[in-house]
């Protein structure tokens, strides 16, 4: 299995912070040259399922202007430059939950799109997570914040009931670890 | 919960049938007003866990360039213009391994990001597969078939195997259904 290679790659379109849109020219094992592959940069995101010291997770319903609609959703959001996705995911849980964590478990970093790349997302689970302030998420961010039992939780994602594919598998991949 | 108001929106960069950025004004519940709120649109997508008769599952191993490296999928693909998700689904399940199948179950669909939307991906589980015919997955697609167990599926998902969010998503949404 043979990767392509990048002959070249130029941005040609930006608008920074959000998106920057690159055309690579690559090699194809066969030969072939494209040279018009495009990939999407975005910023990367850290997202966390966190479980509450009973057992329940902690887990928000808020408007997405992605998916349009009210939706259910974990705590997340871009992590800022220079910070470690961990971090970012520590100050995410904190501002839009107030709770803190000291057993965290990473589940793994994923690429959204095998081809046009998309996002780098950072997937956590948070064990034992305590509540020790007031939520305080900031600008543009209306939500409200619910404790819900695993199961409940697995039939509100198979209803549909989370709109954006990261925090649904975010739940996905922490129910393989409790 | 109030959802966000859409008061205009124009494309401000277009490679179709590849990729097109929308730019929008907003207007926020409380009243604010952003004119550069971007969304990225990309193709939508179908992809599928084929669970064989005899209940393994049937892998691919590709290099994606998203990622940028080898690693391991499932049967994916754009879906065409005027095509039903469903209709992908078995299309890229033919081509890719042979294989079809008479039992499919939905496992939902979801945009990508929570703001800037990304593609909407189609979640299929297919039971029952059986091959009939050569995988033929065309032209830039160099991969391999595998039958793997659910419990090494599950532990190849745990040690980062998976190169792209949406085929880790898709295994870990099947395996509620198994």
């Amino acid at each position: 299995m043979t990767p392509w290679k990048q002959l070249s790659q130029r941005y040609i379109f930006e608008r920074l912070p959000f998106i920057r849109v690159a055309q690579q020219t690559v090699e194809l094992p066969d030969g072939k040259i494209l040279e018009d592959f495009y990939q999407v940069h975005l910023r990367s995101f850290a997202t966390v399922v966190p479980v509450m010291e009973d057992g329940t997770i902690l887990t928000l319903r808020h408007y997405k202007h992605g998916p349009g609609r009210v939706c259910l959703g974990l705590p997340a959001g871009f992590i800022d430059p220079g910070e470690a996705p961990i971090d970012g995911a520590k100050r995410e849980l904190l501002e839009e939950t107030g709770a803190v964590s000291d057993d965290w478990v990473s589940l793994g970093h994923y690429v959204d799109n095998g081809n046009q790349r998309g996002c780098n997302g950072h997937y956590f689970l948070a064990r034992g997570c305590r509540i020790i302030q007031e939520a305080d998420s900031g600008d543009h961010e209306e939500m409200t914040q619910h404790c819900m039992l695993p199961e409940a939780l697995d039939e509100a994602l198979k209803s549909g009931e989370f709109g954006v594919v990261h925090q649904a598998a975010n739940w996905a991949f922490a129910r393989m670890y409790l």
